[in-house]
């Protein structure tokens, strides 16, 4: 890191909140760029700058391959967000979307090496978002959507895919869904299960529901209900949007489930909450014997842990004061990690099958109810899951080195 | 700066161009992210992450204002380029340009404490690149535009200016006009010149030319040709776009000036060079006595410092190893900084014309043929125009505190 050779900075201030640990913690904000090249006098600005920096240039331009090796883009993610669904705050807009993405910035950095850009947009209309992030595209290796409204969220993730030649992932969506397989493969091992012989419910059907239910098809679970407010998605009903509907075709059409949370709740083995609201203690009670309850709404949880615990075997939440804590930090800085690290063209589902099976396997001999995934501070969770992400993409063909 | 804790980081890997010094510094960027918050348990997370930050978010969306306290966006400028005029290399694109915009952040920090993120687009059209900064808009402080050819770098800039409430500033421009102008203030006070009364040449009539003439007749030259290839600049002409149409009429046809370089040179007193080319020798010794030559041009100036040394009485060039480098570091991290202190919602001219002066004033007692302008490693230079920027920045009205 270069040293600051003129003492020049951000002036102090006070701010408005001051003494409440939040805030003051927030002051300045929690994000810097900083030089990895030392510039000690002419010389170093001549090397790092012009005249040097020209044949930089000039042999990337020959060669755009070459940027792999001599710029920061390659380890570089945009996080990028409208603003429209920040934590359980909702359209709060971009300015105010900042915090979460400085907060997710640092965390690509600490738990990922990975460098990382917080890019708040002026615009909610899916075609501007679009648009602005191709354009954006040559300085990134990767770009990490965030906290971006549903079904929007879903056009916008499968488009930039299919135009860009680097990784794009919703967070919201597959970061949630890494970790809730990999908590649900080892609350399963628990208990004895297999995962095509599994009855799950999952409430909710914004970006989280939809990519934790497809991610569990994926595993190979096979009897899945997916509610949405009006409960079962099925293809009999009018009201599904086109992401809904095929949901719906491959989940609950497959075995006839219909209805509310409660009718579909009897029986079921495994409840995945991401719709927020509360479960009533009797639904709860009607759970097969022996149930997985994973509350992930936050900061309450679908099913308070303490209800859950009376009735199911193992019991999850996204909160870090109970145990087995579902947070996405497990799953994205490694899953970019393991992409950069063979300059991966995108993150398919094997990649995030294999962040899952990684994490999961974590555990190992420490299984037990309170212990069915890792915890983020785990220094083994960055290193196990890039490389098993950096393997899945060899093997999907998608790594370029 | 929080520790990585997992030891995760880009793979090392071997380059292509090993063992050329400029390229090994390369190796990886010049430039990273880094946390300003520590991180070492969940409950640091629950401060500067979820559920913590939720209520500084809340903050920001009741009162936008709170984004100056809580975020890093008020010392962040986005270094924006469509790669259309990269150094003396011309249009190379997107990619090719990061190098370059790389060592601007890294010069933009550590001469002005300010962070900046490299934003190269993958568009060169006016309307897109306009577009695409008004929707990154509420993530930065200010915009600094770079290396975008003329005459779109004039449209894109003053529209933005219009659009944005927030500095823009296209250093190419006025980065270059302003270390010009003060270095030019010293080599007329070291000869006894008023600027009201000197004949000034301004070669080349791109971004650099046409900022250089601006800021000379804000200051007070008053005979002044600019010259593109087809020669002086005059309101008779009709190959002349409007910006070059509208300097026409505010330079040359003044007093009458036409004709070629040659012509425009004999008895000139000031040759600024901002075109590349060769000025023949006989050119230069028709100059008047005591003349002043600034041959801008990187790598190869317009007049070699031996020839004008010849004829001339203050010489200076755009290179680092001959006296009196006319180089844009010395003035755009000190204005941005000076910017961002007050929270300056636009750069003025006078914000401009405060970071010439107080650059020309650090010369002080030393001035002399060979120092008329501060070297970038004067560490005065940084705080010197951020406080004489801030002071102007109040007086014209755009300080926010």
């Amino acid at each position: 890191m270069a040293a600051d050779t003129t003492g020049a900075g951000p002036a102090p201030t006070r701010h408005p909140h001051a003494g409440d640990p939040v805030f003051d913690l927030h002051v300045g904000g929690k994000l810097e760029t900083v030089s990895t090249v030392s510039l000690t006098g002419p010389e170093d600005l001549s090397l790092a700058y012009t005249p040097g920096v020209a044949r930089v240039c000039e042999a990337i331009a020959e060669d755009p391959g070459m940027t792999q090796h001599y710029t920061w883009v390659p380890n570089t993610v945009a996080i990028v967000t409208d603003g429209t669904a920040v934590l359980g705050l909702g359209d709060i807009g971009p300015a105010a979307a900042m915090p979460v993405m400085e907060g997710k910035a640092v965390l690509f950095k600490q738990f990922g090496g990975v460098d990382a850009v917080p890019l708040c947009l002026a615009t909610t209309d899916v075609e501007e978002i679009i648009e602005t992030v191709v354009r954006l595209a040559p300085s990134f290796g990767g770009v990490n959507l965030e906290d971006i409204s549903a079904p929007r969220c879903f056009e916008i993730e499968d488009r930039l895919k299919a135009l860009l030649p680097i990784p794009v992932f919703h967070d919201d969506q597959h970061g949630t869904a890494v970790v809730a397989l990999a908590a649900l493969t080892n609350a399963l091992r628990l208990t004895g299960r297999d995962p095509g012989a599994t009855r799950v419910v999952v409430s909710g059907a914004g970006a989280a529901g939809v990519a934790v239910a497809r991610i569990l098809l994926e595993a190979g679970v096979r009897d899945l209900a997916v509610l949405d407010r009006r409960g079962v998605l099925h293809s009999e009903r009018r009201d599904l949007t086109p992401v809904k509907r095929a949901l719906a075709e491959d989940t609950a059409d497959h075995f006839g489930r219909r209805g509310n949370l409660a009718e579909v709740m009897a029986g079921a083995d495994v409840y995945i909450g991401v719709s927020g609201g509360t479960v009533p203690e009797e639904v709860v009670a009607s759970m097969a014997p022996e149930s997985i309850i994973f509350g992930l709404a936050n900061p309450v949880p679908e099913v308070h842990p303490e209800v859950a615990s009376r009735h199911a075997r193992v019991v999850a939440t996204g909160r870090s004061d109970f145990p087995n804590q579902i947070n996405n930090v497990l799953a994205f800085p490694g899953i970019f990690r393991g992409a950069f690290d063979v300059h991966a063209t995108a993150i398919t589902e094997g990649m995030k099958l294999a962040a899952a099976t990684a994490l999961a396997d974590l555990v190992g001999e420490d299984l037990a109810e309170d212990l069915v995934i890792p915890s983020p501070f785990d220094p083994r969770v960055g290193p196990a899951l890039s490389a098993a992400v950096s393997a899945a993409a060899r093997a999907d063909g998608v790594a370029r080195r």
